[in-house]
């Protein structure tokens, strides 16, 4: 039992969460979207958009991975700092093999883990960024996601050419990419603590229903993250949720008041503050992992920054799944990751 | 600057590496192979096989999440440890959306982490699992990989019943699960430090021939660790690649000898060891997360407890690429973790 080890596990057995000793920074964050995420309530808080999705390539995919590689450049020119002093890169997405980000990151070449967590994943990897700088793993880490509405209309549904019907319940995913220069220099926006989601499922099988899939798991996170750290909801001055939208939302609202909490007053959700839900034709809501990424990047942390918020619980939500599981008849479980992000 | 930091960031600026100043323990490890795995040289290795390569699964999918869990069941088993007990889970496999993953632990309920390094995945789950435990996040953790010849040809290859023709490059998906406890708990095998694999990339686009895309990556994680370490070929029993097989092995001897490193007498590799070449048919040799996972499990680790090896290199090796990336002609990049197991 070394010093190191007793300074971090403040948490008591059975808990999923960490409380860090040393709080790592998100020094700076670079947010990358599409045109559709450009003509939306939050347009002009993104750093960059591009008007035919493509960043300059020719298939979705690809675009996919350029917003990933624009997003990482972005963060660290805002931090003037240089790829080769970030130790490691976090990153993921929704493709199969994970292949934006392969593709996308390989040009910074950083020593990179590859990670899935569906639209979880940007909760993943603050998680472990915030994780290895903490354990002084090295001064600096980029946490990266993305999703793009071509590739994964293509990946998990039908071809956009096809312009099949989406049911009221469907998401529309998020064209966005957002990284994180996560490190031990001072910013005004600490990671305070992470509670790490385990996957919940309550045997749903609509996955053209992701927000009911996932409210369960943001449910089970929040109320074991609340449990972990010993507070309620007034601790927070927000309550955020990845691609839960309108329907999920509500499934949260209950699921909570069930257990005895209530978050209605302090919750906001990624997917629905980033498209215009009467203009837009978004249905539920936004989704994917490009979502929760490029909202906390344009719009939660400049409010953390500022001092407005002092405490928010950041909680990016994933429905895990894939076109072979659902067609084999497997249910649809979900998983979220809580981030505890201060003012300091 | 606090302790932490400075205890265990020993390796200088550039470095990939993580010299752990409290090293994590391999406490326990469990395999599940299927058939033809179980005919192979090491058949007698493994824990547990199954005849009809299905574990009571209606689907190569399903079969491939329950070899997950039973390994895991194992290597807690084996330690006499509880599942509530592991603090964090890091797990992965090849298909999309990792989904055997997602299947296979969910009833373990687990707090988890989802990867995605290819067939370096055992790779990435060991170095997080012990970057984890040694930050004192936990007292153990639980890194657990799979890959399923049926499932793994659906996903890249042909339907079975197409019968396809294989090119002499082509692997053999590994039908195998291997799960590992890692944490603070003494054994006779610890885990001194890691390297954190880049992307490499040749502009290789042969998807059949995945050990000549791979080798690259091998040969800079394995150079890299000698310099990051300080170290020669000549500080290792073995330097054990993952699946790189016969030609991939030939590219490694040629790049790291072009180098100034000349590792073939100590190099093995988890691809050419699982398999009979003259009589399996398994033409470059085995792959898949479960192929340089199983043959830890059941051939290096034993080694390393009875000591007659005191230290070796483990480098699993993965190719990254989807059916979609491929199709659309993108190259097949590689990635490969060097993970530092020694006797004691």
């Amino acid at each position: 039992m070394n010093q190191q080890y007793r300074k971090n596990t403040d948490c008591v057995k059975g808990s999923q969460s960490i409380h860090f000793a040393d709080k790592p920074y998100i020094i700076s964050s670079g947010s990358v979207v599409g045109s559709k995420e450009a003509q939306g309530p939050l347009g002009n808080l993104f750093d960059m958009s591009d008007e035919d999705n493509l960043f300059g390539a020719k298939t979705w995919e690809e675009a996919e991975s350029n917003m990933q590689k624009e997003a990482c450049v972005l963060a660290l020119g805002k931090a003037h700092v240089e790829a080769e002093a970030v130790r490691y890169l976090f990153g993921g997405d929704l493709l199969r093999q994970g292949i934006a980000t392969s593709m996308g990151v390989e040009a910074l070449q950083i020593p990179m883990f590859g990670l899935y967590g569906a639209c979880s994943t940007s909760g993943e990897a603050l998680a472990l960024s915030a994780m290895a700088v903490a354990a002084g793993y090295g001064e600096q880490m980029l946490a990266v996601t993305s999703s793009h509405f071509g590739s994964a209309e293509k990946e998990f549904r039908f071809p956009l050419e096809y312009a099949g019907q989406r049911p009221l319940s469907a998401h529309w995913t998020v064209t966005g990419s957002g990284a994180f220069l996560v490190g031990i220099r001072k910013s005004h926006v600490r990671i305070e603590g992470v509670t790490v989601g385990k996957i919940v499922d309550y045997g749903l099988k609509d996955s053209q229903n992701m927000g009911a899939c996932m409210a369960p798991a943001a449910m089970d996170t929040i109320i074991k993250s609340m449990e972990d750290f010993g507070r309620t909801p007034l601790d927070y001055d927000k309550i955020i949720t990845g691609d839960l939208g309108y329907i999920g939302r509500e499934i949260l609202m209950d699921l909570t008041r069930k257990r005895g909490y209530d978050i209605q007053e302090r919750h906001l959700d990624c997917g629905m503050l980033i498209f215009d839900r009467d203009s837009q034709d978004t249905h539920a809501g936004g989704s994917g992992c490009g979502c929760a990424a490029v909202t906390l990047s344009a719009y939660i942390l400049p409010k953390l920054e500022s001092g407005e918020w002092k405490r928010i619980l950041f909680v990016p939500t994933g429905a895990l799944m894939s076109t072979v599981s659902y067609n084999e008849g497997a249910s649809v479980p979900g998983i979220a990751h809580g981030i505890i992000l201060e003012h300091c």
